[in-house]
């Protein structure tokens, strides 16, 4: 399925969402309930080696096989239940009864989904870190390279490369810090049928289990809530998430979905602060503009002198698809019920599909930031492009100390519109329009475009004091 | 990758798009061009039948392979390109120049993916029409099948099941006729480098060939048209769309992207459509409703009672999905250029997966509405929950004729106060308020909820007229 | 609310879509009901005309008012209902019975949103015809006027002006053709409390009515549909049709929301085919680039010299915004029951918010297109940015018709890199590879990027035969 | 503009994002940058005193005629400052010079934008703080009120009401917490023309400003940056942020948008947490249903009797468009150049309609859950519509025990076989299939719904032990 996904095509987060993975997931989410289990006293040790084992037998469950098995119940749980039963039984057939006992198709779907995010959000963070660190080192490099500073297309005034690469790499922290954040609260799911957590009751009722529960035995008790830490259910959902390394919940979420949209969240932000990124190297790519290159651009099947920016092409695209998935998942907390009929269904492939995107957008960005190639002399070229409008601001400021503001505003007007319409140098214009005796006498500064950075250098400074470890905070 | 897709797993229109498919298409759009040059006179016919041959090799094409390869140049048709001109140049050197002469990669993708839509299409189309056709007979048995009409979740006043199956359809109806006619305008792709078709005039003029193209010599004749019918790059344009069965576009449309856009709302209409279907089938299987149950419900992993709507399930699943994917594509319409970086790459997964959701849907709603079991009794008992409410508005046209319009909604008011808040029939509440000589003396038939149903035979008459091959029109 | 909105401030769209013209519409809708019962038999003309009296009371209804109010149960018609029954009753109290009887606010409603739709859209379609006109005129002067194609960015061979400026044009009437075919289908609802129309059949029966109804007296009747053309609730629809000069539909569409889906579509549609344009004209106006700049250019508060593509920009938000209120649209398809709680209400404002957005971007639009400034000088300069580059795909069909394609290919990627790397003329490097004796003797002309222009003055003729009133149809 | 909203009409929340409030935030926002440049030398305390007087003037400043003046620049600042100077100019003429200095558009309506939603934001807490402490009571005071837990639309094992309302109080807590932590790193907005802060020191320059900027007196010191706490930019940005109650952000943010889209990110959150609390009451208020009803239902312009859930229908209808919006602001994030054209003006009518929405749907939830009426009766009455099913997974868990699992299954999957296809009670069929003997002693206990309630206690007084004012955690 990756024909059509270059972005992704052979990375890490591709393997860690895949059908495999997600099958893995699947089972060290069975396994671990067991082991959750037989920790808690509700289930033989046995049993939770048995099911270890089984789950661990090569070649023994198949996604191909199960997608299709899955359309009868409409998860891929159910089939799979009934694949790792069997294998289970058919080494320790008493063992067989324990597996996914007590729990719903979705605690056993949550639960791998957040381990697959858990193991894919790895890979990605390390990407931006690495981003982050070329982009340390680009800013540093190019703290005090001028540039012209542009809006809504325009030049504007003279800023510097250091300052925008240290407001990318301002990005990527928050993207790490965020992502980091969620992913350390990814919760495990356990709440059985209905969130209620009551079968583990029931078993624990029917076969005695008095260590654990000793006032379990009748009606008044079954009302009564056990004491604190004697509860079964919320004992096994800390074991459960003991047993999975995934953060324990408050309350079951099949419908609390919380998780899955800070997941969505945070996907989104990151996807789109590489989308700045990729915009501005698209930009500043352009044959016209040439101030940057991708290290190895991307050939052309027509064109052999083509040097695309493909990096920032695919980032680009990423950018433009999480948004509208995270979107779907926002729309997914509106569910009904304790468990709901479309909503839970509708997260799966967009969360999945979110994850790969920002991967293969981390990797790209990683590789595009490890080779991105600066030139300097272009971007000294274009503060030239104006014929010295870039620095206007400057000189309505220094004129005004002089002239007062309406005759510098006027003054410098019409300069101006000299300049832009006749090409006429703004210095010769400004020249011929106060004459020699009211022109300043630091002209030729006030003219000069590198001479102009404001406090871009103290703005990259402050920026890079930041680490990637630092928490989150604001920009 | 259906692990997490039961709706499409093992669907034709799951093979339709996945990578062999559009693997398919791709080498169908290279060869196709193949021919058309062929065809053109641009290309030995020899050049074609090595092309073709080469293409069909079984076994030569590695989906996997190419997806890693295409990172480079930021899509598969580049590696693609290489391995088809091995496999040409393996059998015919030759002929090997004419692999992909003068096309652009984005001529062979787009091309490839307007076959894949086509392709998919059909099932999904046929799907469609299955639905149609059960729900036709499905809203034709219970034309006078009456049962609570349910506004903003309360009962309104009566409807029949029959009317409400007719507007399913209706909208089934719609879909597939927004899908057809959109198929039949997909056009091929063939632009060359930068959408001017130059390359093809390159070779022309390289080549001589000149019973084609007698005027083709000098530097004037470039630069004034060729007479219609002899510019060689609108000339291949025809013969490609010809070669591919695909439509001929009047430009090449490599950043106008009517035909994706068009998809994108075609596919969320249909999604959305048979999401309405869903929605009324989860709502009336509500265990407390009960009115219709999907023929083969689905099982649960944790209770052996359970009969989910799992049909209506993954339907509305995938109704939340399409609308957000189809924004994508919209937004990519804005793409920069003659080709764009970035806003084309966004397309290719959102419109398969659109794709995909819809065909899944389209499957689900013929097994759903081949299989839907009505309960006629269920209808008939809830019209009477709320005590005769239901029939109010009908009370109101009555007494109104005989005691005005402000002491009939005095009268109704009070009464069906008595009916919701004490459970008061309303015929006794009524008997009550007026006292028996003010009573209409067809107060029965006005309190039967099975003789207040409008229009609804006469809506389903004429909506049942209306068939499959109806072409677009109001609803 | 306009503050935020300058591109629709005071506009004809933002008129006839403000809450003065949905009051308006609203009314229309009321009155239109019981002009079309008094055309049907079903109210006297006298409660028509004090109906209609009544609703043109000037200042009589306050939008602002009516929305508090209008938070009891969740829209505007039923606080308007009262306001309006009781203006009728003040001038005729006899009349007060007919306003608004036998319909449910979502009849009005949706009527009066289709008025609204239907009348936004002519100075959406006029600012549409004007643009296309305008682009038309444009793309005749510049058939012939050469610039850099570019793709990815990069320039990749010559194109035209004309034949972009006749692409947008074609996007354009693509759009005005989708927006003309959907505006004609939009119909008028009128189902009553939930879809049957029962409530007419109510006060027919009550009220004897029998020219127009005669056979309807009892439970059989009832029963059985009346003949065609007799029944009164669907002879009702077609005068309200008629009434309103909406198009009859089929069924009641309360949650057959196609007309709100298909005005979805052609809104992100159109949103997206403007701004094709304006992603274009903003590159194009780029400081380095500069081949086309907008007539008036707007201000900045900061920089006296800037001229900012501010059309283009505003264009540009506004095709960033509709898809994704078009996907709320198209998820309200998903609607349950007869009436919903919730995905009714939630198109409200995002179908207005499109067609405002829309409507102000036809309107930049149409200002843009008038007063863009070519600078074909520009144009020309650019294409000799590249040393040459530019026609490499020229020479490589020149020169393998000579060196066969191996050879001609090393040879160019050889000299391009010279080209590309050191800026050696792409000329030179060809005279120092090839030798003067293997050069082509019409080098001159391969070279000549304005002499490489392949189909564009063909495609530019052919797209420019479209008109306007051209209906639907592929690209 | 308030018709077709009726959710905010009215509100606090409506209130503080008007026209009015935009305009008052603007004014603020010139004021506050005035007086940081008084506050850091760079300005006169009397300019500062005659801005602020100026700002104040009643009436001065009108919504709707800057809107339509905002055309020309494409943002309403630009019109704002002209207005604004000549007040300033009308007072104090050699104040004037001091509006808007060195300050872009952008600087203004950003930090004005953080002011309006900082204040909108505040109504909007307090409503989650009132939802939330009603659900507290809720939760509390059905703690043990047995229901139905219903999946996939159909029931599945009882829980408690109290562990319903807990669960959306944590939701509402958890969209508390994200709005309070994000809410706080609002950031002021200073830069510039173009994100340097360049024009401050220029100004500093050409006034001497010797008392602050000792060192700024020639190019050398231009080149390097003032000593930390001398740099005139970074200064002033401090000063702003004091000025306006704003956070201090590192960096200008123009095309750095975190601020946005995690203002993005935690509204779309809140729409769908109360969402999915709208989704719940809509369910549970059916007709059919009837286990909650609204405070106060919303009247039916058609039907007396209806009672409709009127706030959860508007709550609903704002979940499912806010989660679009936010996608529209997340792609904002990708935004070219210093400051873009096209994604910034994007912003501004999404970010400002996803607060109103998220207020009005805050407020319907604050009195839908005041009101709410909860029916305990009706919730136990549905406990026993499946005859027993609702609890044949502590059956399944009661007879393993006794027969073993596969018995225990195969007795029990027909035993509800019969019970769902012919109505025969469980406890009967049980009876009959096992024989007196072999039924459990306790029978009678296994089969009460309101005894098999599991941990729902425990989760209840867990969740509860969470207030309003915990820190962003974990569900």
């Amino acid at each position: 399925m990756g024909l059509l996904a270059p972005s992704r095509a052979g990375s890490a987060v591709a393997d860690a969402t895949g059908d495999a993975a997600y099958l893995r997931a699947l089972l060290d989410a069975e396994v671990a309930l067991t082991r959750a289990q037989a920790a808690a006293g509700l289930a033989p040790e046995e049993a939770a080696a048995a099911v270890t084992a089984a789950a661990a037998e090569p070649g023994r469950y198949d996604p191909g096989t199960l997608a299709r098995r899955a359309r009868a119940a409409g998860n891929p749980v159910v089939p799979l239940v009934a694949d790792l039963t069997a294998a289970v039984a058919a080494r320790a057939p008493e063992a067989a009864g324990y597996v996914h006992r007590g729990a719903t198709s979705q605690d056993i779907l949550d639960t791998a989904t957040m381990l697959v995010c858990t193991r894919a959000l790895e890979p990605v963070l390390a990407d931006l870190a690495r981003t982050a660190e070329a982009l340390r080192r680009t800013a540093a490099a190019h703290r005090d390279t001028p540039m012209a500073g542009r809006t809504l297309t325009q030049h504007a005034v003279p800023t510097t490369f250091g300052l925008k690469a240290a407001g990318w790499r301002s990005l990527v922290l928050d993207a790490h810090a965020r992502l980091t954040a969620v992913r350390a609260t990814l919760p495990v799911q356990l709440g059985g049928a209905a969130g209620t957590l009551a079968a583990f009751h029931a078993y624990a009722e029917a076969e005695g289990t008095p260590a654990v529960l000793p006032a379990y035995a009748g009606a008044e008790a079954d009302r009564a809530p056990a004491p604190a830490g004697q509860d079964p259910g919320t004992r096994l959902l800390a074991a459960y998430a003991a047993a999975t390394g995934l953060a324990e919940p408050a309350l079951p979420w099949h419908t609390l979905r919380t998780p899955v949209a800070d997941l969505a969240g945070v996907l989104a932000f990151t996807a789109g602060a590489l989308g700045k990124l990729a915009a501005d190297v698209l930009t500043l790519s352009r044959t016209e503009i040439g101030e940057l290159s991708e290290g190895s651009g991307g050939g052309s099947s027509a064109m052999p002198h083509k040097a695309n920016p493909v990096r920032a092409t695919l980032i680009a695209a990423a950018a433009r698809q999480v948004p509208a998935l995270a979107a779907v998942l926002y729309g997914a907390l509106a569910a009904e019920d304790e468990r709901p009929a479309g909503a839970w269904h509708a997260e799966w492939q967009p969360l999945r599909d979110a994850l790969r995107l920002v991967g293969g957008a981390a990797r790209d960005a990683a590789e595009l930031t490890a080779g991105l190639r600066v030139h300097p002399d272009r971007m000294r070229h274009h503060l030239d492009a104006t014929g010295g409008l870039v620095v206007t601001e400057r000189l309505v400021a220094a004129l005004t100390a002089r002239t007062g503001r309406a005759e510098a505003r006027r003054l410098l007007d019409a300069a101006a519109r000299r300049t832009a319409e006749q090409g006429v140098p703004l210095a010769t214009a400004l020249r011929d329009a106060l004459g020699e005796e009211r022109l300043p006498e630091n002209i030729d500064q006030l003219l000069d475009p590198t001479a102009y950075l404001g406090s871009t250098g103290a703005l990259v400074d402050r920026a890079l004091e930041r680490t990637v470890h630092t928490p989150q905070e604001p920009v």
